[in-house]
């Protein structure tokens, strides 16, 4: 049964409780229990949730996956614009990713519309709100078992 | 019941006859087929799907869609890039619609990083072949029931 | 008696009926009559009105201008951004041509802000709403005649 | 019955006196008298003029517009390129701005390409010669007519 | 024998009737047949002749080249700075293509330097006026011997 | 005893009368008057004020800084963005000179981001509205007293 | 009594340890002292210091401050420049903040010119040396009370 | 006997008087006199001095050049690099124009490397300091005479 | 009877010898031979072939062209993106110049993209690998019989 | 006896694990074990090392540095390309530092070829593979040496 | 008595020869000649030309003034704006350098509008034709005699 | 025994005779006597040396090393930042070449921070003055051994 790593980047743990307008109302809680239950719906995988403010621990997070885990789902907040040691992570480590957006990155400021980390994704789902995990995760499982299967 | 206008733009037409190793080996009819049958199988919605290589059509197309359909997923193909007269149009009618693109056009040649379109979409999905249409489906009809219901 | 081709661009059938707050009420069929009447009032001069989405069928009217027609007015809408076919139209066809934007181009997006039509137009009015359809007629016949005349 | 501020920045002076090729024959006191006949036929305004050199003189005159006059024609010249004061003027008086230039901008260097006075304008008269200043008093005073009237 | 299909762009059909200060003075169907001449004088190719203004007729057509013809001409006029539908289509058909142009376009605006079809071509010829598509069909045709001969 | 010359560029005598939203309500004689009275209580320097619209009067005052006054606090408004002859005034006169912005900068137009004339100030206080001043009257003395106590 | 949270970035431990012709000679222990001498003259605020050269502990602490403390003053250090995950914190917590740097930014190299926090902060205090910090407590103390007062 | 006017703009009365290692040591008074003796030495023109920190009476100064005046030298001090009024006044009057720079600007700051008058001057005389006005002088004659003679 | 001078700039004398998978196998005798060959056959020109390393021996070349040779075929080699001295040279001659490149440089690294040749060629042949020498023969003595005859 | 600091930074760890085609097979203790090999050989200097995924740990590393170390290598990985934080950390503790690169970073993405760490190191060695490490710190000593020596 | 080398770039061999329209119709020989007698008037130095179409003689060259030449006046024709090694000679030689163009590079192409001699002259000398070398050379016996005498 | 030729570009024979300050004391032949020593004291490897202020003759006495000599050690000196011929020679052999610059390029002026040579190197040693050759020469070594051996 494939075991996938979602990483939550910088500031993602005040989801719901900060600038709703814009992210929605669920906390991150909320939004792992969701993922969660679509997952075990879904009864063909399990997940590792990990948020983190410091780019370096999500870096380390990332080695962790390389032989130990199938895919990470990865949003990786205001790290999407500049973090390259996370990219080089992602690379190094070749476990398929996926990169989530909560909100539409195009249409916020200019520097958002950049992502230095989706030249080593997979795929990206961008603007679902907190749905984009749970169809990152099909994705993902999808693309998993086309490989395996 | 929800319809859902599905557009394919440029050279789409092409797909599963030409650079497998790019876009796979579906042909469109196989797509529409699949994305049809994951439609049913969710029993909730109707699909019109529309390809065309000139940007005029697609254009008129999408004005169809106002007041008549309920949203729009695009694959902008090349005019991804540089169609402002698609995006007005979407822009214009007001229909939720989601932006698709089979293969990671971050990974690609640098004029492919852009899109003009993405500003006027709600979300996009990126990267999972075919499968994008169908993640882009569920995530689309699950916004419109939260609007709706 | 001065025969006039008047050409609005992609999109600009939604005039009046999409983004009121945008473009005003006034539909298309609207604007047509006013001035058709303000030409009429003027007394020496016949409109030909022409609305397409679609470039190619934009470059074949203006061909249409070549010996035929005294002047043009035109609306480019989004072509007005990218459309080089239609500059290389206006330019080869060789007849007055006043482009006519309906709300102020230089304070929304980065991108209207820029005309590859400009540069072979004689003239421009943007900002006046529909009313710069009027304005255009009048400086135009103004201009024929000075040159007949 | 509504006052009209007409503005002519620097250089404006020597219209009709050098470089008729570019900006005809007429003189700015030719001028003046014309559009002054065309506001008396249309009974229904009164005209203010004023030129200037001096970029400080020409805020100064703008200020004054501030609860006293009813709309603003201006061609700011040189200025139209760099001048944050005259836009911030514009923009601090509130008084409804047409801007002017007599010839085609987009047809002669870079530099004269961008209006930094375009945003704070309601709209643009571009090309029409002297006849310009016509056009931009027919749409200004059908703009105010509108708020008012 | 090779069949070689040759694409002329938007405003190639007004060759010879506009500017001919800097396309000439042949008409297009004086140059097809020009090259029909050459074509028959080597005697090993068949010509098919196409031009249109507009862009999805171009990408219409050379789909069709696919598996039926041997090599393509493409004068792609003002479509050669912006169309990457065509540039994807020539790309997917993946038949030999040659750019060429009339005038030398490294002499003309800024915006005409630069080709988004160059990359996909095999070759380009510039600045031969109508002899271009002489000196093409002789290029393509010894590329093609080459590769079947 | 210290004198500070206090300069305001073009417009800011309209504060307090346009745009509160923007700069708040009160007028240029009312900051000045606060910022006399906190100068005052200090018990320490000596204040100049002088405000204009015109470009070379501020080069002119600036000058007369020179082995006159001890320092300057400066909110250039627009010449901010462009004016090198205050830029060259200010480092010509050696005395110095603090930079003020009622606003926020950065949060506003893109052009506003830049200031020709810090490089050549001493510090920048920005945002604080009116109290701006008062906050560089302290620290320009206690700069001042430094050097010379 | 309002709490303000004073955070120093990376490498201002070094304070009056290294660089003193660019930073001058006081520690950051003896700036914060001073500041704390400021604070209790005025009589009106706590201050709660932070330094750290991890840009994820200054996110976590910036979090800390929502619902907790009043204001925050901020010296990004080098952060200032790149680290769009504390300008997302910030604006995530909504504490009104003062950027400060200690000496004019824009007289060193051009990367540190640009601020990416800047957008966010209300106000920013520059070149004041440590007398900054002073500056920018009695700015913010100001401003919470207008709010709050 | 050609009347030639010399102009200094922006603080170039502080010549002599700050700066000298930049500039040197001789005043603007010092400067004049010894282009005046030049003059006489050379016993064929008369010379008309004027300086201003003014933009607009720069402007209106080289207006009264035209019909009366043979020849410009100008040191446009800082307007050098934004000044299009003056470059259009200079462009309108159509006076042959000397630009002239005491120092080296292309080994100052980079935003002085570029002239927006250089290309409405025959020529420029840059780096020799104050000797640069009796260079520009002796060039200028010779030109003029060339042209008469 | 035309003397074409036939010019191959660096490292175009290892052609044969290094990279065939870029230039092809034939040796640049070869090319020389074949290219004679062509031109016998069409029998009305006569070829002076150089090659040369050294951008100054290719200036002298050039200029050598100048009243004894009626036009010239150069592949510039990596001289085509920085030799302003060659484009001036062949700008000097007037000499009718085609400018060659054995491969697509539009398909190889960003700098190749750009010829500073170009607008002084008359024409360009790219990307036919060593036939391109014999398209450019036929078109270069084709034009200058259209100007002679 | 000069110790010397050896850096490493994000995903260096990763050393001889991941990716060999580009950074060879060697671990990272490998290269540790290896330098220390040449360092005892050459009797004169101990090494100490540090790996960090934390660009907060490895500012905090090269504080210690001051007073205590001779000279810095860093390997800043990723890190190389924006990490302000540790530059100025390098340029704060004034210890000479020598930047090692494996791969050549300019064969690599655009991103790669600039370092913002160069400037503030006293060498570059890139390119080398793991000997890269050995060449800087032969390089180093001889550098310490001729300063102490 | 100082000597003076004059260097005349690439192509100033065809000077007077070809583009009189551009650089005057007397040859180098002649400018030579004229300039010397302008030298033998002035009675104090003695010139030495030098004229190469090839970058590295022109280095040598100056190499050879190191110690022997007094000044340099050069006008490195096309080299002026990418012949990085002449900047380097002459930095290196520490020569006094004047810059002299005969066109103002400023009317003409982009790219002549930056050169990278400048930086490293003391001087330059724009527009006046052939009689620049004049100006040039009284302008750089003033300086040397100023530092001799 | 493997060859190694050691190229020095342009001004480098200046080395030790001019500008210590950046490039130290010992002249190109101090440097060449101690590379040599180092060489043979190395015992195995045999050198050859050049030096060329003409780009034209580095790029022959690099083609000399094709099947000649086992690898490269160039200083391009300025020919680093320009010399496209240069990198397709080096290019064109294929003999592994290390490119070595006396001092940190990277802090000198903007134009030196970018080598157009640096990718078709292998390597780079960069700041350490004349010991950079000895350097590269291990390096080098090291690497061809590391292919033969």
């Amino acid at each position: 049964m494939p075991i996938i790593l979602v990483i939550n980047g910088p500031n993602l743990n005040l989801l719901g409780k900060r600038e709703p307008h814009i992210y929605g109302s669920e906390t991150l809680a909320d939004v792992e229990e969701k993922v969660s239950r679509v997952a075990s719906e879904m009864g063909d995988c399990e997940l590792i949730f990990f948020q983190s403010n410091h780019e370096g621990q999500i870096v380390d997070k990332i080695h962790e996956a390389f032989g130990a885990y199938d895919g990470i789902i990865i949003n990786p907040g205001a790290f999407t614009h500049y973090s390259y040691a996370i990219r080089d992570a992602i690379s190094g480590v070749s476990v398929p990713t996926i990169e989530v957006h909560l909100s539409n990155i195009h249409t916020r400021e200019e520097f958002r519309h950049h992502s230095v980390i989706a030249p080593v994704a997979v795929g990206q789902v961008v603007g679902f709100g907190t749905m984009g995990y749970e169809l990152a995760l099909r994705g993902l499982l999808t693309m998993i078992k086309g490989v395996k299967g």
